[in-house]
């Protein structure tokens, strides 16, 4: 879901933008107009996320499967170990991939609880030779949400940060490197951003592939071969539109705000439930169940005919999930809220 | 450059996707919308080109650059060598990176000649331990094209056809894998097809990333993880559209008497000229030359403002290159040689 006004914009833009008589579609991405869009998105980033120069943000394509690999092959170095924190599917992903690569030290593990919680910083066996720490602050599949950076005194802080980046305001001098596969809070599929410390790259490991290196992507400002150029012309749009919200803080209260609402009618209610540990609970990803869940289809359904869209639950959890991302406007949660009211009195 | 038909439909299904009140951009890639528009694209492509059950075809992300490392990575198996032929600058790419993974063979190398020929193919130091041979079918930046598949019987025969695939019919079962980067001949940027024969994939070196396995993504679609849903959706529109003019027999007339035509109007001028070999020039990419070269930039100003748009040439060869993909109607190459014709009788 992408915000209306933006796609508005650009259905507007589509043929013509700003009268160049093409499309941004069309343009070489080495023209001064694509030039331009380009260096404008990421210079609203760096303002929305205040990233300094010591980072390099990437355009990247390739999604968030491919910084799997690429973290343990640019950040591994001298060392043949990493850290890394399991709370959901996500993280188990992540966790499988650097196997490839590394001996992967699983400090903190939530699979016992079926991940309804994140494990106490204080239980997590953090190792001192590990290369960084990977956690996923938010888990889109199990709606499991950090809400605080983890205090690791050891390792480089490594982020996959799909399902959460812009939601907030974050403190991005402490990490080493944050990732965001694009589709799910930034804008269209077939990007991914990344945004590193300049000073951990260039090192790859032997056989590295070189569209695997972050170096060579800075060293040509994510033009070493051509991008994914219309979705990082998107994604500008999306960071213009988050400047015109009021920026990350005003986006976090207004997320906040529409989670709570909903978190409160699932909690007040006998008929839905959450398994989600309070303060573990996403502000993106909301699954829930009903009680009875020989009514789940009947919900879909009917959901479906209300104009509510994809309320299926992933298929590795069945139930039901509410992905409330920025573009989601609070009205939207307050129509949803009102449509499992209105159920809960028909079926409850 | 996308054919206007294209951009015109997709500019009116740009909010509102066939009734269903979704972008294509907003879809569930895993969804029944999409799953169809998918399903399609890959259906109308195998129709195109006549390609067998025998290939996958993969709609990956990260352009022929991934290519160049993906193609030894899932290729060499037990050998340590592969054949390339170098035509220009994007053989010289591939060969580069090639040399990360194995010992790279030059067979044959156009380079002594300033890539204006293809070596003939008797001279081809061919190698029977080589796991494949690769080659470059239309070289975008030097305008040369194969325009036979060459007969080497040695080894599996692998091709870079980003910038002339759907040009024209071809024999797909000569081949062991196609690639091609889509924003060429075929659609948007990040996207990038992938025609591999299916009892050659599945063994990878060691280390390589899951992302490189064709055999992964063939295996899930190209759906292994999130794809480039939007240029997917787009380049299946181009492939209707190419259905809708006749399909690549036509389009091979056209593109064969476009290019006639430019080369007729160079050829008969001492004002312009084209270094390439007669029987090796490319139908897509026509570089020339102003014999006064001091006339390039008014060249380039006027052709500009003409809305004859992007005639420089690669920076790395100067002068002027006309690139005529399928996109280009045949009037604009008429416009064009008319322009040329125009500015010679003004300066020459």
């Amino acid at each position: 879901m992408l915000p209306e006004a933006v796609m508005q914009q650009a259905s507007e833009e589509m043929l013509d933008w700003r009268g160049t008589g093409m499309s941004v579609m069309e343009m070489s991405h080495r023209g001064p107009e694509y030039t331009e869009i380009a260096t404008q998105a990421e210079a609203d980033l760096r303002d929305l996320l205040g990233i300094s120069d010591d980072y390099a943000v990437l355009f990247l394509q390739g999604g968030a499967s491919s910084q799997f690999s690429m973290i343990p092959l640019n950040f591994l170095q001298e060392k043949t170990a990493a850290d890394y924190v399991n709370t959901g599917a996500w993280s188990s992903k992540a966790i499988k991939e650097a196997q490839r690569f590394c001996q992967v030290n699983v400090v903190a593990d939530a699979k016992a609880s079926k991940f309804t919680c994140i494990p106490p910083l204080h239980e997590w066996q953090v190792n001192q030779d590990a290369a960084y720490l990977h956690y996923t602050p938010n888990e889109t599949i199990h709606g499991v949400e950090f809400h605080d950076i983890p205090q690791v005194s050891s390792a480089t802080l490594v982020a996959d940060m799909s399902s959460t980046l812009l939601s907030r305001p974050i403190d991005v001098n402490r990490f080493g490197l944050i990732y965001a596969g694009a589709q799910k809070n930034i804008g269209p599929a077939g990007l991914c951003i990344v945004i590193v410390r300049r000073d951990l790259i260039g090192k790859t490991l032997p056989g590295t592939p070189t569209m695997f290196d972050y170096q060579i992507h800075d060293k040509n400002d994510s033009m070493y071969n051509t991008p994914a150029t219309y979705s990082w012309y998107l994604a500008g749009l999306v960071f213009q539109w988050l400047k015109q919200q009021g920026g990350l803080q005003a986006m976090a209260e207004i997320n906040s705000r529409k989670a709570a609402k909903l978190y409160a009618a699932i909690d007040g209610s006998d008929f839905y439930a959450n398994p989600v540990e309070k303060s573990s609970r996403s502000w993106m990803n909301i699954p829930f169940t009903l009680v009875n869940s020989e009514l789940d289809k009947t919900f879909l359904q009917m959901s479906a005919a209300a104009g509510l869209l994809t309320l299926k639950g992933h298929r590795d959890l069945g139930g039901m999930r509410a992905s409330i991302y920025n573009a989601m406007p609070e009205a939207g949660v307050d129509r949803l809220i009102d449509f499992m009211m209105e159920f809960e009195r028909r079926f409850g």
